[in-house]
């Protein structure tokens, strides 16, 4: 089976030029088949705040309302979006920026059921395997942003971390799929005060085990979620760790492995 | 050989939700092969305006600092592109929205032999026919977004117009190729203010003697270079026209032509 790296790289990450720019240098380095999946970072709060747009946050999560919606389609799906895809070309990775609008690369629908009203966030439905089968075939190395669409020409702000899950897990059945979250830290971490302290296999013991004894952080459970979910989806290695440490991420000598 | 269509939508019809919607669904129902070029409008001025930063117009033409780039982007390549795609996909019309960086679609470089300084203006070297072609087997639309890249990393600001002419030209060996320039006015007029004074066709000569005699719009000059351009690199058919009237002018019942 071929192989394949999906990578995600968080908003911390992309708010650091210098950061950024040795993140892709890596990345284009990559010799495999692979996607990138980026998040948002702060340009978009940033955006709001000077064009008047309040911020509403529940429980740590953005809501998106229609205002919002159009600054994070304008910053993820295009300034960032286009910047790395741009840098990537730079660095002769032939760098191929999505929505999940485009070539109906991902199918979600506005989130419901939840007593909140998140607005314009998406749950994805599907992702469409067979188009990205296809630009691989034409060295075409997908980047995507963190929106995607409802069918019925509505964008919508979809979780990053879920988004990678959601392609790698799709992939696994005709590609060895590794994942790999990039962050700030370097995995996850027994103390979150020390970025030493990292844990550096997990099973879902094992984690159930931390999570009752509160030593997880919260922040990092979305994510730990999504790897399990990976895991359990066919995805063969998913590692966590920290973005200035990919190709030891990639041989499995820096970070969280989840097994 | 096969037929193409490329179409080029203006800002004004952009900023219309009403007509922006009538002229996707005619656009949809197109059924050659086809790719749309959008320009702008007015929502980058807007948010130049809210985020601060002072707009510079050298005869008529903007002046693209860097800070206006990253609005230029974010406006064009992420929510107007992205907007039209999902827009698209909502009619069943399979569109993938590029800039560009996208697959080094296209190559530009940074307008350079002027007395004025364009900042980051990008004038085109080289469309990747090879890239199209691909996304066509795959029944891919291309949405353009006049954003460009100089494979140094750095995004450009294109004219849309000369984006399209150039998308046409370069497709013209393969495809029997349209070009269709859309906007706000019924075709080339004989007065500016007369919208029934459409031109129906026009040739080399007539462009010159109606330049000399001032009767062309001074706006309209540089999209009539394009078009004539265009004519020479051997696209087929060229015509300019009213966004609402798409069909009419891909039969040749409307607007101007090119010949």
């Amino acid at each position: 089976m071929e192989k394949l790296v999906v990578v995600k790289i968080g908003g911390n990450v992309i708010d650091d030029e210098a950061k950024l720019s040795s993140f892709l240098d890596d990345f284009a380095c990559i010799k495999e088949k692979k996607i990138l999946v980026h998040g948002g970072g702060k340009m978009a709060t940033r955006i709001a705040e000077q064009t008047g747009i309040p911020q509403q946050l529940i429980g740590g999560r953005r809501i998106t309302d229609a205002e919002t919606l159009k600054i994070i389609v304008m910053v993820y799906a295009g300034y960032i979006n286009k910047n790395i895809v741009a840098q990537l070309q730079a660095r002769n990775c032939n760098a191929f920026g999505l929505s999940g609008a485009d070539g109906n690369s991902i199918e979600a629908h506005k989130r419901t059921g939840s007593d909140i009203d998140y607005g314009f966030a998406g749950d994805i439905d599907r992702v469409n395997a067979t188009l990205l089968k296809n630009l691989f075939e034409q060295n075409i190395v997908p980047v995507f942003s963190p929106v995607t669409h409802d069918q019925k020409g509505v964008l919508l702000n979809t979780n990053a971390d879920t988004l990678a899950q959601e392609i790698a897990a799709a992939l696994s059945a005709d590609l060895e799929t590794t994942l790999i979250y990039c962050f700030e830290k370097s995995g996850v971490l027994m103390n979150a005060d020390d970025d030493t302290s990292v844990i550096s296999k997990i099973n879902t013991e094992a984690y159930i085990d931390l999570k009752d004894k509160n030593i997880i952080a919260a922040g990092m459970i979305p994510k730990l979620d999504n790897a399990f979910t990976a895991l359990n989806k066919g995805v063969k290695n998913i590692m966590i760790g920290k973005a200035g440490e990919l190709p030891k991420l990639l041989s499995g000598n820096a970070g969280t492995a989840i097994i």
